[in-house]
């Protein structure tokens, strides 16, 4: 195991390689054998760039939940009225889902049976805490309605973000501006004709 | 084989067992020997009550597909404005997800890899077809919003709905109809507080 070996490039390639072999397969059943063939390289030289299975699918996991996080931290997301920071996390909510559809996919379908897969459940909870408590600001400055339960509202929410990485394609019809409109107008307007003139 | 041996009470207590196994393992990996074990039965035993592993998949599909269509066919979601008639088959959807979220769930994973899974999925578009008219029947009737493309609401709805079935647990704490009462307060009209008085 060299220097040059672990270079960030081909680890990258590699994380990409095992996510799909990951979704293919299910985690818990793909091996490094797998994830080896898939990048047409031998079990041995794969090993001489990632120490094993959980280490793929930590990075691959890390692609996603960093994403998720950093929208947490944006200037936009941390300033302004709450219902406005909410909107910037559920636009960039959606546009990781269009950007990492893989990953975020195997982030959803992680069940625990790992230390990293329950750090990443972690993580998750962690993401749905923050989101909760930006909803219940927002109903407590009187910008969203306050007769629905905020983690209900919240699971809700990304339950429907969440669903487009189960069909959404790049380079497909659909392109991740209309996503984020149509999303962001259902959850702030939904979707029931109005005479006010807000509607964009 | 005989007739006793097929009576429909032991061929619904298989299919909860069954749905349990194909849920744990995976469609695809899960043998009837494993269904026979998690029921407690023989091998051979099981092979008296059901031909194989795709019937056992077929009733477990046409739960979730039979409450699915029978939404549609309901007098509440035939007759009326379309946007109410859309607002009842978000409803029973919901509520098909709370009675049977083990159904639905495997209905969600299907992937095409047996006639059964294809002739799944088919009634799945079928379903969102009939759906997506509704949305666009609304919007022409000026009922719903004209801004965005209605089979992308459509699937919106639809996986905020399916969603559910990732998280509901019978007997635990958010009930039914308060999951009902917030897809369709956001569906509609969304999180934002207004001044009007139409808010429940």
């Amino acid at each position: 195991m060299t220097a040059v070996s672990r270079e960030p490039y081909d680890v990258a390639a590699l994380v990409d390689v095992a996510v799909r072999v990951f979704l293919d397969r299910g985690y818990d059943r793909a091996s490094m054998g797998d994830v080896a063939r898939a990048a047409g390289l031998g079990k041995s030289s794969l090993y001489h760039h990632v120490a094993g299975k959980e280490e793929l699918l930590e990075h691959a996991l890390r692609r996603a939940l960093d994403g998720l996080f950093a929208s947490l931290e944006e200037p936009a997301s941390t300033q302004g009225p709450p219902s406005a920071r909410l909107g910037v996390v559920i636009r960039r909510t959606v546009e990781i889902m269009c950007e990492r559809p893989a990953e975020v996919a195997l982030l959803l379908r992680v069940r625990g049976n790992t230390e990293i897969e329950r750090w990443a459940m972690q993580r998750r909870r962690e993401f749905d805490r923050v989101v909760t408590a930006l909803v219940e600001e927002a109903i407590a400055a009187g910008e969203l309605r306050n007769d629905l339960h905020p983690a209900l509202v919240t699971r809700l929410v990304f339950g429907m973000s969440n669903s487009v990485v189960e069909w959404y394609r790049p380079h497909g019809r659909t392109r991740p501006e209309q996503i984020v409109e149509a999303v962001t107008a259902i959850v702030f307007d939904g979707l029931r004709a109005t005479e006010r003139g807000e509607r964009r």
